[in-house]
């Protein structure tokens, strides 16, 4: 199994990270799905859901990343420590998935210089002021450049996931998971109703 | 502000849980959001995550009851203790919101016997087997009867919660949340393309 690393810090935005790995944890036996935070132990977010988490020193050196967005990534932009570690380890990864402002933590990393990404239609001027050296895609639902995935507003994270599960896995594939938990997958990563 | 009890059980689904929650954690100020389990402590499902719960007797005697589906429902309805704290509660709530396969366990405390209700639509017939007095609709994205919410399928409960929203709150709300979270959200309760 290769490893899912979710990171996760103090008001993210559930939902960038549970529809995605709804979806990642309909592949069975592919990933082994662990979270991890600054310092590890239970990690808050707006909605008082508290997750367990690993510490950053405990994650797999190889694996699939994935880093949400919400709220907290406004403080989490000065963190200078896990922004060293997000760059260490997403220039290590095989495949790196953010959603929503977490494209911002990733462009802090320098990891996405030259590399087309996109993030929240709501918070795209800040996500940009964060590292204006990305290519930055206004009009997206999702956008794929090598290894890299980057989606659009919380929802839009679902869209990719399923989007990387198709282009990893295959089509048939996807359309089991979308169709196994009835959503209505917005499947044209160029199409973005809410730009 | 008003208790928004959460119910969680070994192998729950996730998005039927986080999906809705996303959109009644965005009613600043309306909800407080708990999330509580039969003996309290770390609750796990399928996709890892580990999230801290309250135990069934530190549940605010009055509020909304939410119930989410998933494979543990199948054991969870042989469940005579958490039925019966169930049949209490939801008797006693002001709405009760059920997702996916969580009207099976609604449905096994007798509260919704002549009341319209549906579920998950792959999991449909042995939903129905638990309690055949609920006046089960197949063809529904979500259906309100009284202050009974049921949605069919996991992302189905976004929906279903947004339009509880529309429903308690106003429309101008719901459309608001959808559109912060990027949402296509599927307003129409009857239409329901995975029946």
């Amino acid at each position: 199994m290769t490893n899912f690393n979710v990171i996760l810090f103090e008001n993210y935005e559930p939902l960038d990270v549970f529809g995605p790995i709804e979806v990642i944890g309909k592949l069975d036996k592919l990933y082994k799905i662990e979270f991890f935070s600054e310092n590890g132990g239970i990690v808050r977010c707006s909605q008082n859901i508290r997750i367990e988490t690993l510490s950053l020193a405990q994650m797999p050196e190889i694996g699939v990343l994935f880093i949400p967005g919400g709220f907290g990534t406004r403080k989490e932009v000065f963190n200078n420590n896990l922004i060293r570690f997000l760059a260490n380890k997403a220039r290590a990864a095989t495949y790196v998935l953010t959603v929503c402002t977490g494209s911002a933590l990733l462009a802090k990393t320098g990891v996405l210089d030259q590399i087309r990404a996109t993030s929240n239609k709501l918070a795209f001027d800040w996500v940009v002021q964060q590292n204006e050296k990305v290519k930055w895609i206004r009009k997206a639902r999702w956008v794929q450049d090598g290894k890299f995935y980057s989606s659009s507003g919380i929802s839009a994270g679902i869209d990719m996931t399923l989007g990387f599960v198709n282009d990893t896995v295959g089509n048939e594939m996807a359309e089991k998971i979308a169709k196994g938990f009835e959503y209505i997958w917005n499947k044209d990563k160029d199409n973005d109703p809410f730009c």
